[in-house]
């Protein structure tokens, strides 16, 4: 099941990277049906928010709390402590991540406050992320710089 | 000078008091020139992420590592755990907050990353959001509602 709702946030992160964007995809369930599809979008749009997970939850509009509560985040890249608080003001009790190998979110936030999370380790996640890394380390680089190098909590 | 840049912040506040929204407001500032100004939008754009503090960091563009070291966010309410963790990805230093009685945000996952956190407890910022809350009630406990009664962390 998991795996099924992964592959749709991947073809999301695929949809990105033929915008030229960075390859991260996620998709919101809710009761087995996904209810919004998203993708980063800071290359395309020149924005600093949209993530894949923002755009997610943006597009899923305004939800009442019953209904997030109901819902599962599936992210193809583990998420930054922006996404992960905006899992955490909305209640969103589940997040499934296709790879923390590549870059480690604030995953340890996500657990201390109570957000249930699965670790896919999906190759193709892990793939679609180093292929980009590979064919545009200028980009990549770039990208990474603007958060000083990493993604992490401090603490 | 924290009280010059909380005063825009509440223009800001009280341009989204008139569209109809929420009486939020921020600014980026940078060298002691604001570069950026945002308010919260949730319910003029039907947005679940563009809080002000979100806005105000989205309208500055996408920054480089060395200069949102040089940026402090002003805030006319504290900021949530989404906000929270958008200041803590981007590494901003200081943020400057208006009223945090009215509602405490996350402002211990700032401290807990090394963000330096200075309230006004300014008497416009209280002033403003308990207006609205007082005759918008229905509005603002639906909004209330969505996350859950509470934008504090759980932990």
């Amino acid at each position: 099941m998991h795996q099924k709702f992964m592959e749709e946030a991947i073809k999301e992160a695929e949809i990105s990277s033929k915008e030229g964007g960075l390859p991260i995809g996620a998709v919101l369930v809710k009761e087995n049906q996904i209810i919004s599809r998203g993708h980063n979008r800071l290359i395309q749009k020149d924005s600093s928010i949209l993530h894949a997970e923002m755009d997610a939850i943006e597009n899923a509009g305004r939800l009442n709390h019953e209904d997030y509560q109901k819902c599962t985040l599936y992210t193809t890249l583990s998420p930054c402590p922006m996404c992960s608080g905006a899992v955490i003001l909305y209640n969103i009790p589940r997040v499934v991540i296709g790879d923390n190998q590549t870059l480690m979110g604030a995953e340890k936030l996500l657990k201390d406050n109570g957000v249930e999370i699965i670790v896919l380790n999906d190759d193709k996640c892990k793939e679609l992320f180093e292929d980009f890394v590979n064919n545009n380390p200028g980009i990549w680089e770039n990208e990474l710089a603007k958060v000083g190098n990493t993604t992490e909590l401090k603490e």
